[in-house]
């Protein structure tokens, strides 16, 4: 099969987990009979300082033309102690987002057994955690009318959800749900909001369509919670877009390994594929950074937006084979063992797949 | 002295805990000659019941009238299924923080050493753990315009802060931490926002009345991971109504003491002390409950609302003496060890103040 995927390597260490992962496609394509086409593209800090805007709309029309996109990281020190600057890389993050109708964010939290002591739970909590969040991303208060009044001293935000906004991503949370557990959760403040309500009265109506998945309702502050407590009591969960935010980045650290865990936002349009971690400008340049989550989220594109299975295996293979043998970088390194360059498990996993 | 305390025992275990409180409390008041009158009032799932709605007005001018509200919990399965429902408990919940005006809701997350290893985490992570939420409580996306549009295909609720009421809020946060180790940290999402940016903006005015204070400005996503991974790296953290209700429960539960933590909620007319705890119906009427979190709210009281403190730290002490003796109720009481009931727990406490 023939690809075009768009590259967003984006900011700090974002080119440098991005060519990693660039180099293990590579290698499975290779392997498999495929031809990839990579379209570099800026985004995030670069992009406003080559062009002055986040997500300019050159960028968009290669994501637009492309079989999918591949993205790094942005965020870069010089805009980030001013959230009221006219111009910032995270508006590039949304108006991508909204741009290309990536209404839902999937963001899977499972555990890695080599790892799972480096998690701050204790084991016997988080063990066996598998768990993904179905975030919407491109509705809910990020988007809604906000502003000034009374000469800039009451602001305020507007939440807003169609019942189409949650039908689409509520269908996809019953149909990940259907692959897995059969276990569903929407997760709401029905008790305060009334998109909540919204939310929860359509996701109720659309339970009858799948009489095999056992629909859960619970509060976010709940979750907040039991996502501390008990993480492996959870499998697919579905929320807004704020929820989400702070849902998956709270669910991202139970497990202990932040640095490998992929994700995917997918949509109308196109799909796109990236580490959850940060641009980390600290670590610019160094080729200290960890790609594996960048790896890993080749392998979901490789999977879900091509359908390659078999592909997407082998590269898991491949990164937990580079986990187990101790091919990692410095965050993962132990006190005794030899911290592996960006690059040295790049061309690890290259000459083991 | 004299005091005048409402008695709002609500619902499920309410009763029961507020008991124990009561006992303590009254066994204090005779041992430093103290007077305490109690004044019971209805609230919640009772008051549906008795009068049709959650916060009755005579319950409200009873808090008005009093010097401090003690507090139980709220809620009943029987109102829990349906959150559109038009009379529910927590509706009285909210009705009476904004008629009492109850801005501050003050949530401290502690360690006790005994109970340490209750924890879902790590030892190491949770060791020394001593922050305070301050939790904005009368504003935001719970009280602001909400409703339908496009016959009900459409729902909006509208998160609105005016400078005052950041104000006020921060302020007590500013002095809080003046009485700590002057570390603030002000919680927004000002990158997405525009009321996170008033309150950034007016956190950030306000620096310069309290020189010796470092303030830190942190999104919410972050902060609901550092909280699993460093809660101890936090002191006092102020933020708005619904990122407060999220994170104040997610810390709640990494102490591994969440059956005893207390707070407050602090105003202009009166201040209320209560468990942080649920109704917990199941448990309700077994003597099963554990009564500490409502006997060091009555602590909180007496400290903050009575600025008694030799009487506030007389019953943290012989609270940390029952745990310590393993005079405790069955959340907490180990494998091999004697279960109290509620009131076998109160009495020792009585007994040995
Ligand atoms: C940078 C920010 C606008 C963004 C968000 O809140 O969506 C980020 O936190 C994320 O989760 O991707
Ligand atoms: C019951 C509910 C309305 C309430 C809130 O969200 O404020 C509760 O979760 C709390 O934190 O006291």
């Amino acid at each position: 099969m023939k690809f075009n995927i768009a590259l967003l390597a984006g900011d700090g260490i974002g080119p440098e987990v991005i060519h990693e992962a660039v180099k293990v496609s590579d290698a499975i394509a290779k392997k498999f009979n495929h031809e990839i086409t990579w379209t570099p593209a800026l985004t995030g800090a670069c992009a406003i300082d080559a062009v002055g805007v986040p997500y300019p709309d050159e960028t968009h029309e290669i994501c637009m033309a492309a079989d999918a996109v591949l993205f790094g990281a942005i965020g870069h020190p010089k805009y980030d102690n001013d959230p009221s600057a006219p111009v910032r890389p995270e508006q590039g993050l949304l108006l991508m987002r909204k741009k290309l109708g990536l209404f839902a964010n999937v963001r899977p939290t499972f555990t890695f057994p080599s790892l799972i002591d480096n998690s701050p739970l204790k084991r016997e909590r988080i063990e066996g955690t598998d768990l993904v969040f179905l975030r919407e991303l491109t509705g809910g208060i990020y988007f809604g009318e906000k502003g000034r009044k009374d000469d800039g001293e009451t602001a305020f935000d507007t939440c807003t959800y169609t019942r189409p906004e949650v039908q689409r991503l509520a269908k996809k949370g019953f149909e990940l749900a259907m692959t897995r557990t059969k276990k569903l959760c929407c997760v709401d403040k029905a008790n305060v909001m009334e998109t909540s309500r919204l939310w929860r009265e359509t996701v109720q109506a659309m339970e009858k369509d799948y009489p095999e998945v056992t629909v859960s309702y619970e509060f976010v502050d709940a979750v907040a919670m039991r996502l501390v407590q008990w993480p492996n009591s959870y499998d697919v969960l579905i929320t807004e877009n704020l929820f989400g935010d702070i849902l998956t980045d709270e669910a991202s650290v139970i497990s202990g390994s932040m640095g490998l865990m992929p994700s995917a936002s997918v949509g109308e349009h196109t799909s796109l594929y990236e580490p959850i971690h940060g641009s980390y400008p600290q670590a610019t340049g160094l080729n200290i950074a960890n790609p594996l989550a960048t790896v890993l989220s080749a392998a979901m594109m490789f999977e879900d937006a091509f359908g390659l299975k078999e592909e997407a295996e082998a590269i898991r293979t491949v990164v937990n084979k580079s986990l187990e043998q101790g091919i990692v970088t410095e965050d993962l390194a132990s006190k005794d063992s030899k911290a592996y360059k960006t690059s040295e498990v790049g061309d690890w996993l290259v000459a083991n797949l």
